[in-house]
């Protein structure tokens, strides 16, 4: 039986423009409440940037997705399901970055999560940008290696920018490869696309076993095919999924700082998301949300529609 | 012969951005003119959005409209149809609302609609939001329940909001219903889709007869193979099409009050209108257009075009 | 000695764009929490526009303002006020509107004053639009006529609209004085201009004693001037002050339905809320921040701003 | 007695984002209509940029200008003059312009204002750049050379662009000049400012007798100073007003295509069109809003709102 | 082996927000610069819309387009092909355009490829209107009539406009087949749609040998297939691509003048330009990018990514 | 006697909208330049924002200040002061941050000052953040402490930020005072204003001399006076000037991380730089211009011409 507490407010009740904007008009349970031990899925925000190499942002993602996400309701209208009474779900607020000090906001990042992990809570995470991801994995993949679905147009697999910087938001996962966090033959990369100044990113994946589909596959396969293949690569063993907002086509998504035009459209974007289900998720994001690209909200709520697919996927099957 | 005072003016002789905008550049033909007689069909403005539960702005929608609206042609580039030439059309104005009293307004718009078809005049409406249909409804479906074909992200077949209000932008068909202005067996919508508080109102679309064609089998179908159903589903009875801009994608139509992602591509809306061809239409409307959401015009352009491709299919086939 | 539960979130520890965000980073204490009874002041938003006549968008005022309020520090630079170690300071939360029905929202939100004035809590209102004001005014002046210090480009004195409308967000203060709840000879209305349909209005404030210091007035008589006209005219009576963002000119607060160019600039619009030192007031508002005619913020920016410069006049001086 | 036919529609009776939207809401009143010879000032768009060697747009003003213009009402709220009572006044609707044709295009506004004067109506002109202001004075000025009052940011008194290009909105004024349509001597510019090529313009200005008051100047003298020297030098000779809106400062009036910083507000700017009473106007125009560069209107709003000033000043005094 | 001087600059060395734009960080390499010989493909902006009817701006296009394309890179994503290592690419600067007069400007534009051809240097321009295609063909058809891919919702075929006027930006193609610079049977213009006047400009068309495919037949057929159908039509004989943005859908490219609704996605515009591959291109354009209609860039960035993969077809296969 | 090759291009020989946009269209001459000996002025990029604490953005100001200061031409309205006939300008092109490492950004910009300090040229900076200000300032003041005249809404004077953070935007003056870079009675800070987290910055101005003219005492004065005091204090001892945008009244300069309301217009902006007149300026900046909150290019116009006021009082005087 669903707890009232952890229930999101009713735009029938109180309109969807009204009211202190949390997560999908969940509670704000922060990491000190005396109710987070009844939290089986947090929302967190990471609002941090510092990995940023072009276009900066994404700081502001998680204000400007909480704000679109009271437009969110309860019901998912494709599949039927409704998360919020399968599990009690909460908004634990945002981890505290310091804008001006990259190193100590991943240690800041990773002290957060370190709690969450040891909450028992699973993590759904609204970014911040991509390097986000990294310090998260630090805290989710600590005891062994993950499998991850990546939805994206870049790999954020290089090696290093600026002559020998290791942490941006295009090296991400080369570094949680490299920190054992992530088992790259379990790794999935959906959407790769857009001009590069090389294939090292590329050329790396393929030595260590990343499986890669372009944009090029994508549109010729389909997406229920594709993320047939992804289910099948990770299997049931314990997976993260990240999604950069990027993988969608700009057109969908303006609001993001490394655009890259010929990406999905919506619709196929929902179906990657609703196409999870059965996946063994342990926490999920979705990043690079921009607001100061997109004022509209309108990216932002494409990103929150695709949280609640992937929360929906969280949630055991009723 | 067409009556060359109820010929557009044409951007070869006057640039589109020139001139005071009427709809599609027609005559202004108020209803207490000596010409309202010859008019056949008539495009009207129903400013009003007193039944907008969330972002209001579609009381801007006529204005808007009008202004994009001579940007669009005398023919139909993909079916050759030149509406102009085939009856007298003509801008009949706007009904005015009361914006601080909702019954009052509805009142108004019935009665302008009742001249309407004492006139003998088809409306082909420019909203406001969905609950202009009701008003409309009630002076179409007087005589007989109307068959209605619906374009539409939501049903709007709700009982009620906020503990028992009975008119919002998301109800007006339930109580056309209840009216006994449509017959439900004749109702189809097409296009619903995005996160639901519950299931009401479709489970009242499946106790009354409304046929609902979500999102996913409309995509999985195609335009083609759903149009044809809806077709013979109304057959030649007198039919209402009512098209909510939020049917399409928001990346097409981002200025509408309550977008739901993943919705169809504007080729696809505009095929929708276009495959009415045969149906017999006694009033059509397009509404949701919410100019403070999109003040680039990109959305009220698509609305007209569709407003163009409705009209092509109200005037007899050449 | 300032309760550490009742101060602000502070920029140096989490940045300003992170957190679930309340007015002025203060703690959320709805009505039925357990430490309303500590709550001095209480910040409210009224997330209703039912009253507009022109462009609607007020609704969504409390949401944007929580937002910009972020940006809002400890410490008034220009007086040295540090007003929430005066006094115990804490945000409400919204009540909650029923969009769709004006005379059923208008009892809600009396209805919520009724609360706060029962408890003793100095309400500070974001608006929504300015009929929000006289539901506001029927709890706070039920006991006894207030005096009123209105800031705003209209004097919301009309008698009704729309062929015999009587609540909009043009006729509160005609209502109000109707009611009782104002005396007339302690209202004062400061930057009155734009255009008019007639002056019966301005007649009606003649008739009964209301003051009105027209915008040619203010700027030839300058700020400080008026205002002390304004301290003298309520002395230390209860009394409310009204603060409609379209006070300021347009090009400073562009954010709102009903602008009028000619107004004040940002400097003058703070000094009139600062030169308020001394007056006892019992409650205040700023209302008519339009969020979809200025999606930037800075509208909202400016709102807040003020709200502070009033809240720091709201608390004892040091 | 006013003649209700030319009575603007008040936004009591219709809200005023209703409605075709012609200028002031008053009838639309096309050269050849029956009733042209009724009135006495006539609102004509000249929806035209050729001239613009810089960023275009102007040519959408008159639209816009109309749109923004149901916002006005009847009544001068500072003066209390009623325009609309004291003189029949009209839309006459827009001048075509051929766009791809500079010369082609003056020749139709002069032809079009020949009708004007020949009908004895009063032009006042919504631009369009500052080219269109040389047709219409070679309309106007072709009896007997006028006087002027030019608020502006720049002279538009230069020779020549691009190696001999004798027509742009830079140099409409050297040209009435030189084709005896102005009185130099009575001509005054005011507001003059901005980064220079050089001083041609000023030498020009200097060698045949035009005033010119810089930005410095004004600033330092104030609005009322400068009006009276403006009146003074006048007199009672037919003048023509044009006011360019970059004259107001660019935060005012960002809509326009070359903007100059540092000048006066929108209360400046207003008072200077209520300080032309008493001036002999012969015709009036307010140039270069141009939409694309302000889609939110405002620019339009100050534009009309001046506009309804210079229309107080050329009724009869009541 | 390729020439440092000729590499775009790389992100991974000066971040790409940084450094002065040009177009893809290419030197900067003018005509009459000591380099100009070496110059294999000109990247050239002609900033003139002198033949617009409708709304203004390409202009402006040039420069967004520069600023945007500092986000390509240099490496095709699908293709592998590093086209500044395959020939030597430069940005040659802009063609300065007289605003105020077209025929001046069409001349010097002719004047300035002249040059180009002379140097035997392939152009890949920036527009700019469409009309500047015609003024380039006149340098690049002088020798032989040239075969055309044509990119575009309009045929730009129209005989005149505004009752004679000859060069508009919807009547390039017309005067080019004409002046015999196109061979029209050798001319495919893919992607035709929107309202009509009539179809004079299809007649021509047919009358002439020009080939249509209209976005239906766009649509039903796929880009391979009616790309297959246009190379075989231009076979090995020397051709130039022309493509309007206006092709894309306006919601993948809103900065445009005259959109038309119902238009292929960014990825299908792509393809299109990819499947270029084998046509013997002689010069190419990429018009109608209109910067006061997309300030956000993501209309440029599409332009520019397509001008990559155009620039991708005109350096030999590796 | 003046080189042409230092001269601007000319808006009477090429649009402004044209051409490949360098600082005031100077040349682009960067550091290993043959030509950079003969440089008096350089004008210099700083894209980089790695100290900004809240709404990031100012790493995209020099792209979008270069764009509008196309806008610019020769010669000071107000003066006449020609200062590209006075002294050798050049765009030296922008210095190449690390936008994931601060350190490593702060250590590129002081090397790339050290050599523009070596090569005798004074430089006029475009920023970037204010945290720009230092690293320029430990090239500029190693050899003995400058002066300073600081516009300004905040001192940027803090310790410390997020627990123990030296290098913000809001720390530079503090460093550069410790680090002997500046002489702290000889700085003045003018515009000071906005909420406060405490005043520890004022008290560590007082403590060391640093004089601070509040807003309230600034608007009180007048810009003429205060500019007297300012001149007074750095007398003719080698001074640096630094600009923050946020200075002006966020009306005027919406495009700015950290608004505050209440300041100057921009008339007053432009006096205050043009009332340096006689102060040795040694060097000076125009920080804090970010373009995500501007993309309309107002704000920059504003910067860059605030930027041709300083620079004309950087030559020497006719």
């Amino acid at each position: 039986m669903a707890d009232s507490y952890f229930q999101p407010i009713s735009g029938f009740d109180l309109p969807r423009f009204a009211g202190v904007p949390t997560f999908m008009r969940l509670p704000h349970v922060p990491l000190d409440s005396p109710r987070i031990s009844e939290v089986d899925i947090g929302l967190i925000g990471t609002p941090w940037d510092g990995g940023t190499t072009n276009r900066p942002g994404p700081r502001h993602g998680p204000r400007q997705l909480r704000d679109m996400s009271t437009m969110i309701r309860a019901q998912n209208g494709a599949t039927g399901v409704r998360p919020f009474e399968a599990m009690n779900c909460a908004d634990l607020g945002d981890v505290g970055p310091n804008p001006a000090d990259l190193m100590d906001s991943m240690t800041r990042i990773t002290a957060f999560y370190d709690q969450v992990v040891a909450a028992k809570i699973k993590p759904l995470t609204a970014g911040g940008d991509h390097l986000c991801s990294l310090p998260i994995l630090r805290a989710l993949g600590k005891a062994v290696p993950l499998g991850m679905i990546h939805f994206d147009s870049h790999t954020d697999l290089f090696h290093s920018y600026f002559n020998g910087t290791m942490f941006t938001h295009g090296t991400p996962f080369r570094r949680a490869i490299e920190e054992g966090l992530l088992d790259p033959r379990k790794v999935i990369q959906i959407g790769i696309r857009g001009t590069a100044y090389d294939f090292e990113d590329r050329d790396f994946a393929e030595a260590v076993g990343v499986t890669i589909i372009p944009i090029e596959e994508f549109h010729a396969r389909g997406v229920l095919d594709v993320m047939a293949q992804a289910r099948e690569l990770v299997g049931d063993m314990p997976t993260y999924v990240t999604y950069d907002i990027d993988f969608v086509d700009p057109a969908f998504a303006p609001g993001t700082g490394t655009p890259e035009v010929g990406g999905p459209n919506s619709y196929q974007a929902l179906q990657c998301a609703r196409e999870l289900a059965g996946v063994n998720i342990v926490g999920a994001d979705l990043v690079e949300v921009s607001p100061p690209f997109d004022q509209s909200g309108a990216t932002a709520f494409l990103g929150v529609s695709l949280m609640f697919e992937m929360l929906c996927n969280m949630v055991p099957a009723a």
